[in-house]
This record gives C-alpha cells, sequence and structure tokens, in this order.
C-alpha cells in the first residue's frame, strides 16, 4: 500500500465522494464552514498570498440574485442547494502580504506591484485554494457541487466589487435523491504522466 | 465537532503538513506515484476536462536542464530533492472530452472551440488538480515543495510543447533536517468570509 491515508478516508475525499446535484434540506450551519475554512487555511500557496475570499449566499434574497446569473442548468441545484458559497480572488492581495509573509515584507511591492501580475497570483492560487476548499467540504461529510456556469461579470457586479474576480459558484449540503450522474471516466496514468 | 475527518488525516494534509524545504535521500517511487495520480485524479474538473499533465525529471540530465530555470533560492532545493515533478496545463483538453464528458460529447466543439478559452479552462482546472496533487503527495506520507518560482518560458520550451503551459514546479520527499520555515501566519474567517 503506497498511500498511509487509510481507504475510509481516500474514498471520503476522493474515490467516493462525487459532485452532487440534488440535496436534502439538512442545513449547513457556521460552524461547519468556520471548521472547513480553520482546516484548509493552511494549505499551500505562493508567498502564502491565501488569496480566496468567499461569499456564503445565506438570505433568500440574496439567492434569487445569484439564481438569475446562474446558466440554465445550474439554476435548480442553486436555488435549492442548502447553502451556496462564492468564490472569489482577491486581485489585491498584495495589501495583506507584509502581514502574510513576514519572511519577506518587501515582497509586496518587490513582486506584486502590477495588476495584471496580481491577477494572474490571485486566479492560481485561489483555484488551489478552491480545490483545498472542496476538499473540505468533504471532510465535513458534506458534498460539494462546485459549477463554473455562470455569468462571472453579474456575480461579480451583483456580490463582489472590481478588486474581486469570481472563480466559481459551489453548492454545498447533504447529497438528496438521484444526486448523482454517473461517473466520468479519467485518463489513465500513462496519458497523465511522462517520465524524462 | 464539525469535520467528520479524523484529527491525525486533518494533520497530515493540512495541519502539520508543511511546505518542505529539505529532503532525506530516501527515493520516491513510481509505486508511489501511480498511487497518488489513482487518488486524486477522481478530484472534481468543470466538465472533467483534468487537464492536468505531470513530468516527472527523474534522470540527472533532466534534472540539471531543470535547476537552471528555477528561481535561485529554489535551486538547491530542486537540485537534491528525491523526485521533481512539473505540472503543466493541456491547453489542447479539449481533444479528450468526447471520451472525458460522454454525457455531453459535443462540449468540444460548443464550448472549447476557441484556444483563449480553453487556456483560461486550463490552467483554472488544472490548478484545481494540481491542489489535489499535492494533498495526495501528503496522503502518501511524504512533503510536497510547490515552487512559482522558475522562467516558465524556459521550462516550457525546455519539457513541454506549446500546448502545455507550465504551472509549478513541485519537489517530492521525506522531509530532512531543517525542513520548514516557521509557520506563516494565515487570515482569520472575518477577514475571508462574508455571508449575504
Amino acid at each position: 500500500m503506497s498511500l498511509v491515508l487509510d481507504p475510509a478516508t481516500q474514498d471520503l475525499l476522493f474515490r467516493e465522494a462525487r459532485t452532487a446535484n440534488t440535496f436534502t434540506d439538512e442545513q449547513v450551519t457556521e460552524e461547519q464552514i468556520r471548521a472547513i475554512y480553520d482546516l484548509v487555511k493552511y494549505g499551500p500557496t505562493a508567498f502564502n498570498q491565501t488569496p480566496l475570499r468567499i461569499v456564503l449566499v445565506r438570505s433568500p434574497e440574496a439567492r434569487e440574485r445569484l439564481v438569475k446569473h446562474m446558466g440554465g442548468g445550474n439554476r435548480p441545484k442553486t436555488a435549492t442547494a442548502p447553502l451556496v458559497a462564492i468564490l472569489a480572488a482577491d486581485n489585491e492581495f498584495h495589501e495583506e502580504l507584509p502581514h502574510l509573509f513576514p519572511a519577506f515584507p518587501d515582497a509586496k511591492d518587490a513582486f506584486f506591484s502590477e495588476r495584471p501580475v496580481r491577477e494572474r497570483n490571485a486566479s492560481m492560487n485561489a483555484a488551489l485554494q478552491a480545490a483545498y476548499f472542496i476538499i473540505g467540504v468533504r471532510a465535513a461529510g458534506l458534498a460539494a457541487g462546485p459549477m463554473s456556469g455562470f455569468d462571472p461579470a453579474g456575480v461579480q457586479k451583483e456580490f463582489l466589487d472590481g478588486d474581486h474576480t469570481p472563480l466559481m459558484v459551489v453548492n454545498i449540503g447533504k447529497p438528496g435523491a438521484d444526486a448523482w450522474f454517473p461517473r466520468s471516466p479519467r485518463l489513465s496514468y500513462e496519458d497523465v504522466v511522462t517520465t524524462v
């Protein structure tokens, strides 16, 4: 056995975990999201940028505003999931770097003075953190339903500002009836990995 | 307790796991990398794009070619890690979509006929998979040392082709002496999460 992770946890986080398309009406609590964040905040990012920002869409009024920016196939899921999170990248993350990266307090000015550089870094590193967040949702015994099918400009205007770029919207809850599509195939090791 | 993941596994994957800067000389086997891939290949991506491609740099000759493209501070680590992996995004991932996303075989032409769209999707979704890979390395009881400090054009020319964009380079092995820098601070829940 090459993994030290036990098989039940492999199933919980990867093998049996699936993108849920329906949910029960069991609520997702503030405590659960705090516990998820308190775990996944440790995932590594370049220069400890940690540019991920999370908007929890809890009120019926906000939910309605979000649903109208989702792609047609995603609307029923987003309308009915117990909790929906907008994951965004903070393109002004460098303001926090003197605190976040004490090993090199000048990194803010030395590397990140240009906005396009920050945008590239923010989207890349927030995507890493989005993946950690999905793993964290599963670590809480919940199913995640990450979606890229939405109008980014609409979501940005409605819920964020010009410095925050939406990356994905994630439905969160306990899987409901017929929650899963059939598992799609994966590429083989030989298709993905080469050795030089 | 809001997480179902047991505390020892929380430590293994997130809390105690750290970016290693030195390594023992214990080898990282083909079997370990196969086990890691066989676990993390299930992590979700949009349309099951799975654009991550991995180049394992095993030969001394290839290692030497890679080290010269790394930033100065990363060279000693990359020169001495038991194994180094180049993680790249396949910008032509859409060629695999009819196989990978059987639910909608026309997705290849309907959504991904334009190269800039593919590049954005490939880098975003390969970044998600890079994070799953880092978690997988830890699930194998190994330390990962992900690095963004390298010359992307140089690494691309040396090890990839025009259709593959390097995302990060990851040192992999058992942590050696003085492997860790002090843990940098993380943002608080209140700094990251808002509720609407």
